[in-house]
């Protein structure tokens, strides 16, 4: 059994015997019911997707995968692709955004380059990838997130890095969701409204050469995906396999979570949006995938700096379900609501 | 001088010179222009009002005012008023929510009862409180939030506790938006729909008969307030004066912070607004007072519980201006978007 059919066989989804302890808990606490909303059903989801309420403290990871695309040559981002590489030294000595709110969030970093300089082809003339190259890094990303789980990693935060890759995962969810490419196509890094329909008609001709089957997730993610895409993928596919915590972070995170849920619609249940970016694509993934944000801040870098900067939300839910008084405990009259 | 007047005296709102460095700063940064957003404007607003870029690290105090409210005879709570007492013993032992997440933000925790027990008059049949008590209750706050300022705090996030506080909120925010009281009512700690239309008609019973001048904030206060929203309306007034950054939390607060906006303007300039809660007026209070909330996740506790929640994004924020790269040190090269 290849590991990407084992990681498939694995995922079950969050328990929900689980989910009713940990909502009962919650309801006996010193508030009226429900009165924390989102806080209170982001601890129910990370108690059930643990299958514990002994949760405390919350283990946390960033995974920050990096990799060149062919279709940079198009001129559809505002940086030049080196750009990616210089962004990996930055990402080595603590200077990116996502350095900066994983320290402060007490989160390990993992940056990964699945990629960086020898990126894939050109989506725009033929595919980006084999698929046999597709499936090896689903299955790196499986083998990295099956390590943060032996470590006792709680939760992984998923981020990228890779000029070029919101092209790219346009042209994955246009594909997946079979909507217009217009309306997943944004200003990514920078572009002006020329740019962005140049960048417009570069995934439609990329739709166009490749052809891909949407009922074929891991076809569409060689046809027209990235590197750190299909590596992500296997992070979010394992995670859910082995109990972990996925927050997504913005719009390519969110299309490499598309893929992993179109191979297995399960991985959702243990997911978090930690925000919805400016990329117009975005909220059309989040709806897809089920998941309603935690933050609406404009955010439009990437890195996985919104997940990161979402981790201590969950943090606080967990906070809540262990060290908050009943109303029995704290002899706090209940009026039941 | 009396305190109030020297207090709103010494207002002069957040500093331009200082925005402008802080933009600079944030602009030099290793990602492009903006892709930060909320965040990025967050730390702008910050530093202004502190008038420095060296905030770290930022020193967060959490102030939850409780008072009793004469209207709670009419049966405008899902819960009886002895509740207020008993939730001031359970912030005693840090049980409630706030303290949960006042210990996990690192945040100074300051519980002051502003009139348990002895609470306003009903106000559906006259004054909440005499004009001269209204007064002493800012005065009380803007004492205490001097305290907070000479202890180097940065940050207050304002929080309060008091049964039957949504109804004098709502009777204040009605009064001083001269809008209908139905806009700003809803449920409270959990009232249902007909619960919902008695609250409403003691609104306007409220207002009836007190007859407040919009145009008269401490007037408005006095008439249909309490005495915990005059207290946090001297803090943030105060907090202003003394350079300090205001988290507001939900409609309560926000009542507080109208009042004091209505006395002076500038004070809304360093204030952030945690989240949008779930009762309908808190939307328009925000927008009256020109802020955009943070977070929007069904919030309805109060106690400054979401204030408090949100202290982390505010830390993040001045981390990211102060500890990221930027383009020249890191070598990255920047686009200028």
């Amino acid at each position: 059994v290849r590991p990407l059919e084992d990681t498939l066989a694995r995922i079950e989804g969050p328990d929900a015997e689980t989910a009713a302890a940990a909502r009962k808990a919650i309801d006996e606490k010193t508030k009226p019911r429900g009165s924390l909303g989102g806080l209170e059903d982001m601890a129910v989801r990370i108690a059930s997707t643990r299958r514990t309420l002994d949760l405390q403290p919350l283990r946390t990871a960033v995974v920050v995968a990096a990799a060149d695309h062919g279709v940079a040559s198009e001129g559809v981002s505002a940086y030049p692709q080196e750009v990616t590489r210089e962004m990996l030294a930055n990402f080595e000595t603590g200077g990116a955004a996502v350095c900066v709110l994983a320290r402060r969030a007490g989160a390990s970093l993992h940056i990964v380059d699945v990629g960086v300089g020898e990126g894939t082809s050109n989506i725009a003339v033929g595919p980006a990838m084999s698929r046999r190259d597709a499936v090896d890094r689903i299955e790196r990303g499986i083998a990295f997130s099956r390590e943060l789980s032996d470590e006792g990693i709680d939760v992984v935060a998923l981020g990228e890095m890779g000029i070029g890759n919101t092209t790219a995962a346009a042209a994955l969810c246009a594909a997946l969701l079979r909507v217009g490419v217009s309306t997943v196509c944004g200003a990514g890094t920078g572009l002006d409204a020329d740019g962005i329909a140049h960048k417009v008609a570069v995934v439609e001709r990329a739709l166009a050469v490749n052809a891909p089957d949407p009922e074929d997730p891991v076809g569409v993610l060689a046809a027209v995906g990235g590197f750190e895409l299909a590596f992500l993928c296997g992070v979010a596919l394992e995670a859910a396999a082995a109990r972990l915590v996925v927050v997504l972070d913005g719009f390519i995170v969110g299309a490499a979570a598309l893929v992993a849920a179109r191979l297995s619609p399960a991985v959702t249940g243990s997911m978090i949006a930690a925000h919805v970016s400016t990329e117009p694509g975005h909220r059309r993934v989040l709806q897809a995938l089920g998941l309603e944000p935690l933050l609406d801040l404009g955010l439009r870098l990437g890195e996985g700096s919104g997940a990161t900067l979402a981790l201590p939300l969950l943090s606080a839910s967990v906070a809540i379900l262990e060290e908050m008084a009943t109303f029995e405990s704290a002899g706090v009259t209940d009026a039941g609501r």
